[in-house]
């Protein structure tokens, strides 16, 4: 399956200048849906990364992170904006173009040795996800990768990144 | 299985005096994650619901929708606050307690005569899946039915939905 061909492009969102990579149209195609989860199982199993916790990235993430967590059998755990999470969490501020934005998790969602998969559907510069990873990794979680449906090449994203497997299923 | 020994009760979130029901100790556990989605697709075959998309409410029910799609093999759709979707979108405003919010849904996504069942994690005053629902039917969608985890029944949030099945898994 081709899933660039159901993948679209949004010129100028957020902002002008900007080509942004629209896959409500990839998961609202049910094969479409299938084919990308089945082959997200299918490329952790073959790096043979063996998480017990998906970390999805809010929002999309979730879309994402959730039926794959089901899928492999495992847990899932919400990476959320400030505030959003109802008990006691660990937060992690990072830069912005313009400010800083913070993420947060559970304090007791996660420990030190949780093999966690940190999953959302697009790899830009990386700030989002590499916020992510200093977040569990200072729980003292063992990082065993990176899923993107996406991956911008040419913002480097990878570069901010630890150096674990970065699965990706398609490249722009 | 018991889903409320895995769903946990917070005190005074978001706000004083409310009693906040955490399913994110639910979705950590991978038992109770399969068990959740399972029981929906039991309950909503069971229900002789046939449902094209399942629309998921930002954002947990993000989580619960998308597996619950990949598992019936249908498409999913996102309904999100304001700007969030990238291309042209119906929108409904709603009120809330103070003020009013606003949901959109790409125009593009949904057509006249589409089978659509719409998933969130918890109904209380049934506000944003009322507002959903309205905005759906202003398409011309048929609403197949409703699915929520929990469903907080002081609130008699079934009084401000449409006439068609309520699924849900956990009362309180």
């Amino acid at each position: 399956m081709n899933l660039k061909s159901l993948i679209r492009d949004i010129p100028d969102f957020p902002k002008p200048g900007i080509l942004f990579r629209d896959i409500t149209t990839l998961l609202r195609d049910p094969e479409g849906l299938r084919y990308t989860v089945d082959l997200f199982v299918q490329k952790i199993k073959d790096a043979g990364l063996t998480a017990e916790y998906i970390v999805g990235i809010e929002s999309r993430g979730f879309i994402v992170g959730a039926p794959l967590a089901y899928q492999l059998g495992i847990g899932f755990i919400p990476v959320r904006k400030r505030g959003k999470l109802p008990a006691a969490v660990h937060s992690i501020e990072y830069a912005l173009e313009y400010g800083t934005d913070c993420l947060e998790v559970h304090q007791d969602a996660l420990h030190a040795g949780s093999r966690v998969l940190i999953i959302d559907d697009l790899l830009a510069t990386g700030g989002t996800a590499s916020a992510t990873a200093k977040l569990v990794q200072k729980i003292g979680c063992k990082l065993e990768g990176f899923g993107f449906i996406i991956e911008l090449h040419d913002l480097q994203g990878r570069k901010h990144l630890p150096d674990v497997p970065i699965l990706t299923l398609v490249e722009y």
